[in-house]
């Protein structure tokens, strides 16, 4: 037995697997038929946490923030061409999100507020709920930094353009943007609101390029949080980097100084990748090819050959009959950092579902969200090889890209999102 | 002052508006310069419900039940042509119902899920995760009463086509359908789960329509719950339909046997439309109009004149300036029950938003959703009023529609949805 711990721990695995496993009655009835329990604590999905984090502070809150569990990203085109005005948007924008991530409204105590006779300075439809927990987290794209604002000399390196990747399909109505912000919460409707009073304040000098939902959080970002699953149905960021881990972040996540341009120190490189999956194919495929696809299986979030998510990947173990547990074509293994240099990325995606195809099917998938030091040596290379030979492209295609500078923190009131930048 | 509770009324609130509501911290700083607090609860959005519902009853469940804060709405087309396809998938749908409900995966016990060979019996993506209060309530289209079934004979009175509404701009695509599911739950990971895995079972019998996601309730269906806010940022549904209602809802919900047909009893008639808010309009729309439109005021939800939510609508009641409180072409006036002899709907709609319009706006709005007795008696007239008068209208368009028949609970694990239609 205890040389084969894939095919017997599958197999018991299996059996909870059709047979449900939510909450300990449902595990405890499954016991008796199905041998040892599967353990998993219960997914904090529907989190009832309403308090706020800080929004000032040295990073941008919502990188490293423990993922919450819904989303609204939006892209927007700046469409004044006045380097005043853009400044002015982001100076009133930093003062709404400091008000907003703390479960105020977005307008300032009694500015426009006195008057009936004007439009209310908050949309309204966040009154009476808590903060939960929402982030608001800004990036500045390539395009920003063309000549209409005389940024053409601070555009990082890091913020090169994406190579075109093998089969992407990229829709350029819904990829890339001047500026983007992410907005994470418990509740979507404190999301929305945050979003929706951002682009109300921006009128005029941004427009909505694109927006996209999302919920359960794909990835968790704390060692408190139990690993969520994908739309696949798999555990998805078992190995992502973490907020515990300082010495990794540094390393792996922050740009620092001396990587430069200055007015990034602290800040950090986000690319997002909107990835439609074909579910009802997937749907269709062996328990056993999804896993060999994976290189975990399905019920415990376990290496192939191994017994528990958290266990060390091995990819020299190999099976009684020779062949590795883990295939060398498969996710985890392409993807994994001793393929890359150890280069990693902190991802925070969600899933989406976006109503129907036309076709039939769901329009769904994975909008993925990755931070990293560099995209130059984590994202691409990483995407590359996946782009190339992962398996799981045979049920994925990527329909939308975004790539963003992420400056650091807003220090105090008197800070505004990208100050360095401007000034 | 006692003369002018909406005046008064509405420059306090008006402080508490631009001021900020959430949570009893900034309440009390507000108290100093406002004086009167906003008193209401926070709404439950974020609530972590995580108990089942029971499946089994004499009405389906997601109807009366107090409204879950996240939707996945799907309509199908039916496939097949064949009666006993037809008949078997609504007995494997109502199985796999009767499991999801109980936070169960969707595969029966041991009967795929031996064989790591086979497609798994559940897809997965809401392993570990509780019953999130999941409810699924399925209708039956028109087009279902069709020559291809042979139910055209069995097609309810009630259940007559919608007419044409003023204004409306119905897409077909995300229009109709033979049968609707509508999955409610505290968790979309649950809801669409759900969804999808019904989608899953029903392959090559049904396809995909259209479907539907959305967020914070729009409507309390129970006095136990806090009124939500609509995009618009006004409470909605402070005087539907609840549960508590029991005279009511025997007078304007429930079809009974009476009604005919028989199958019908102890079910209810169902209308969805997709309602598109034109929100960037809305947003620069003075307070004052804004509340006269609606017949309320903002902050509190107070009808106009009135101090309280759920203060008696007075349509009789004039300001000193002779003019009524409450204007005749205000929303809450054209749809209230006295203007429809009594008629009423029990809604249960939710937010949503989809993305943006590809003009530069959030493509947002109301997915509303209503039970009824009779359409013909209840949405028709009531909707027919709005089309034409309501001064709403310049700022929604409806673009989807759905009339669905939702037959009476399932009684107990040999009964399925629909049997009484079919056999």
């Amino acid at each position: 037995m205890s040389s084969e711990p894939a095919r017997s721990g599958r197999l018991s695995r299996r059996r909870l697997f059709g047979l449900g496993a939510a909450g300990a009655a449902v595990a405890g009835a499954g016991a008796v038929a199905a041998g040892p329990l599967l353990r998993e604590p219960p997914v904090a999905h529907a989190s009832s946490t309403s308090d706020p984090y800080p929004f000032y502070g040295e990073h941008q809150a919502g990188i490293v923030t423990p993922a919450q569990d819904r989303l609204h990203f939006v892209a927007f085109d700046v469409t004044t061409r006045d380097r005043a005005e853009l400044v002015d948007l982001l100076q009133e924008w930093t003062a709404a999100a400091a008000r907003l991530t703390q479960g105020k409204e977005s307008g300032s105590f009694g500015a426009v507020g006195g008057d009936p006779a004007a439009a209310p300075d908050d949309t309204g439809e966040a009154l009476g709920l808590p903060a939960s927990g929402l982030t608001l987290t800004i990036g500045f794209g390539p395009s920003l930094f063309d000549d209409r604002f005389g940024l053409a000399a601070e555009r990082p390196a890091a913020l090169a353009d994406l190579p075109k990747f093998p089969g992407e399909q990229l829709i350029p109505e819904i990829s890339g943007g001047d500026i983007c912000v992410q907005a994470c919460a418990h509740d979507p409707q404190v999301a929305v609101h945050a979003i929706r009073n951002l682009a109300r304040i921006g009128f005029g000098r941004v427009s909505v390029r694109w927006s996209q939902l999302g919920f359960g959080r794909t990835s968790s970002t704390s060692r408190a949080q139990a690993t969520p699953r994908n739309l696949m149905g798999f555990k998805d960021g078992t190995n992502n980097l973490k907020l515990e881990d300082a010495a990794l972040l540094r390393q792996q996540l922050w740009a620092d100084a001396a990587d430069g341009p200055a007015w990034m120190a602290g800040g950090a490189y986000l690319v997002t990748r909107k990835i439609r999956m074909t579910i009802e194919t997937w749907d269709r495929t062996s328990l056993t090819e999804q896993e060999q696809i994976f290189g975990r299986d399905k019920g415990e979030g376990a290496p192939l050959g191994k017994k528990h998510e958290f266990d060390a990947l091995d990819f020299a173990a190999r099976r009684p009959d020779g062949q590795p547990y883990i295939a060398a074509r498969s996710h985890v293994r392409l993807a994994h950092p001793s393929s890359h240099g150890e280069a990693r990325l902190l991802r925070r995606g969600y899933n989406f579902v976006d109503g129907s195809d036309g076709l039939g099917r769901l329009d769904a998938g994975l909008f993925f969200i990755a931070y990293q030091r560099d995209p130059r040596k984590q994202f691409v290379p990483i995407q590359m090889e996946l782009a190339r030979h992962d398996p799981l492209n045979e049920y994925v295609k990527h329909v939308s890209s975004g790539l963003f500078a992420c400056p650091p923190g807003v220090r105090d009131a008197g800070d505004y999102w990208g100050r360095a930048l401007f000034e």
